[in-house]
C-alpha cells in the first residue's frame, strides 16, 4: 500500500503541471480566458477522471478537492492577464516538453498507485497508469484538432510512462521505500521522455522504410 | 431539492433542442439519415450521459426514458426527408445560435440541479452543470473535425453557462421558487450567449495583441 | 439468457479483429510500435470499455482478461516487425473493409447480449450494442483526425449493426438456439456492410440533391 499523503502530493502536482500544459497549448492557439480555463481543466482533470471511472472511485477527485478548481482558475487568470508571473519562473514557453513530461510522469504514477492500492495486478494497473498519464494530452490534442503525441511516430512517450511503471513495481518488490521508488520512477519517465525528444531517440519503425511502396 | 417534475421537463426539452442542434450540423455536413441520427443522439444524449457517469446515476436517463430514442428517430426522419416540417416552425436554419444557446442552457441547468440534488456543493456542481451543458457541443464538433465552440475565442459560452449556474444558486439562497429561479437562469444563459454572438461581446484576450511576437 | 461461453468467444474475437483494424489504420498513418499498440488497444478495448461503463460492469473486461493485453502486444510486435506473418493470412491490407465489418458485428453482438443479459429492454439494448460496435471505430478515426465512418454519407454501417440486433432479437423470440441466432446476426451485419461498400448501396440522402442551394 502506498500512503495517502504521497498519493495526494503526486495528484496535486500532476493537476498543477497538467493545467499549465493546457494553458500553454491554449496560448499557442490564442484562446481567450474561458478557452484557456476549459483546456486547463480538461488536461488537468481528464486523466484523473478517467482513472476514477476505471477504478470506480467516487466522489471524483475534483469533487473531493474543490480547491483544485479555484487554484486552476487563479492560475489561468494570472496566465492570461499577467503572463509575467509565469515568465519569472523560467522560460516556460520554451519548456513545454519538460512540463508535458512531468505531467505525464505524475499522472502515470498517480494512476498506477491508485490501481495497485485497489488490488489490481501489475499489468492492468500499469495500463491504467499509462492511460491516466496520456489521457490529458490526448484529450488536449483531440479538441484542438491535432494528432495526439502518443500516436505520432518518434519520441518515447507511452514507453517512458510504461518503463516508469516497471521501475515503481521493481522498487516495490525490492522493498525500497515508496517515496524513493516513486521519485526514481518519476526521474525515469521524465528522463526517458526528454532524452528521446532532445536526442531524437525513437523506436525502430519499419513503416518508414517502405514509404515508397505504400505511397504508390 | 428541486422537484423531479421540473427536472424531467428540463431534461426532455434539452434532449429535443440538442437533437435539433445535431441534425442541423449534420445537414451542414451533408450527412445521410444514419449520420444525422447518430449525431443527433450524440449531441442529445452525450452531455446527459457524462452527467450520469459523473454523478453515478443509473440507469442512464435514456434507458429510463426509452421514448427519447423514438422521438429523436422520428424527428430525424422528418428532418432529413420532410424538411418542410421544420421550416414551418421558423427559419430554423438561420437560428442555429438560438438553438445551441437553448440546448446549452437546458443541459447546464439539468446538470446543475441533478448535482445539487445529489448533495454536491455549489462550485463542483456548477462545474458538472457546465460540463453537461457544453459536452454535447464539444462531442458534436470533435467528431466532425472542428474545434469546439468553447475553445474558440470570442463569444461568451461557458461563461454564460456558469453565470446561469450562479443565478440559480442565488435564487435558491433567496428562497425564490425553483420554477422562477430556473426560468431566470435559463433567460440569463440564452441572453448572455446571444448578446455576445450578435454584439460581438468577448472576454478581453491579451493573446491577440501580441500576435506579431508569437508569429515570428 | 445467453451463455457466458458464447459471450466470451464473441468478445475475444471482437478484441482480436478490432486490434487488427487499429493496427492497419496505424500502418496507413506510419505509426511506430507504440502508436500502433496504443491505437490497437484503443480500438480493441474502447467499445467494450464504454459498454462496461454503460452497463456498470466491473471489473472491466480487460482487467478480468489480462491475457488480451499480452496477445494484442504480441500481435502488434509481429505486425510491425514481421508483417509477413500477417500477409500469409491473406491480403489483409486489401481487406480492411472485411476486418472492420467483422469487428463491428462482433462488438455489436457482444454489447447487445451483455445488455440483454442485464435485463435492459430491446431498444436501449440495441442502442448499447450499436454504440459498443461503432465506438472503437469512432475513437480510432477521431484520434487520427478523420471523420468517423458512421458520420460519412454512403455505406450502411450503423444500420447494418442495428439490423443485426433486430435479427438476434427475432431469433430469440422465435426460440432459435442462441448460437445459430448469433451466427445469423453476424452474417447479416457483415453481409449488409460489405454489400453496401462493394455495390455502393446507400440510404437516400436528400442533402446531396440540394447541394447547389446550400453552397451558394
Amino acid at each position: 500500500m502506498y500512503s495517502q499523503t504521497l498519493f495526494s502530493y503526486l495528484e496535486a502536482s500532476a493537476v498543477l503541471v497538467c493545467a499549465l500544459s493546457g494553458m500553454m497549448k491554449a496560448a499557442e492557439k490564442r484562446m481567450d480566458i474561458v478557452g484557456t480555463f476549459s483546456l486547463a481543466i480538461l488536461v488537468a482533470f481528464g486523466g484523473g477522471t478517467i482513472r476514477d471511472l476505471l477504478l470506480n472511485r467516487r466522489p471524483f477527485f475534483w469533487v473531493e478537492h474543490e480547491q483544485y478548481l479555484f487554484i486552476v482558475m487563479i492560475m489561468c487568470i494570472a496566465f492570461v492577464y499577467r503572463p509575467s508571473f509565469f515568465k519569472v519562473a523560467g522560460l516556460l514557453f520554451r519548456r513545454s516538453n519538460t512540463i508535458d513530461a512531468a505531467g505525464l510522469a505524475l499522472f502515470t504514477l498517480s494512476g498506477l498507485i491508485a490501481a495497485l492500492n485497489s488490488g489490481i495486478p501489475f499489468l492492468p494497473a500499469a495500463l491504467i497508469g499509462v492511460i491516466t498519464g496520456v489521457a490529458g494530452g490526448v484529450l488536449r490534442d483531440v479538441v484542438v484538432n491535432e494528432i495526439p503525441v502518443i500516436f505520432r511516430p518518434g519520441g518515447l512517450y507511452a514507453v517512458a510512462a510504461f518503463a516508469g511503471c516497471g521501475v515503481l513495481f521493481a522498487c516495490r518488490e525490492l522493498n525500497i521505500p515508496t517515496v524513493i521508488g516513486t521519485s526514481i520512477s518519476f526521474i525515469v519517465i521524465v528522463g526517458l521522455r526528454l532524452l528521446s525528444v532532445y536526442f531524437g531517440i525513437a523506436l525502430p519503425n519499419p513503416h518508414w522504410s517502405d514509404e515508397k511502396l505504400n505511397n504508390k
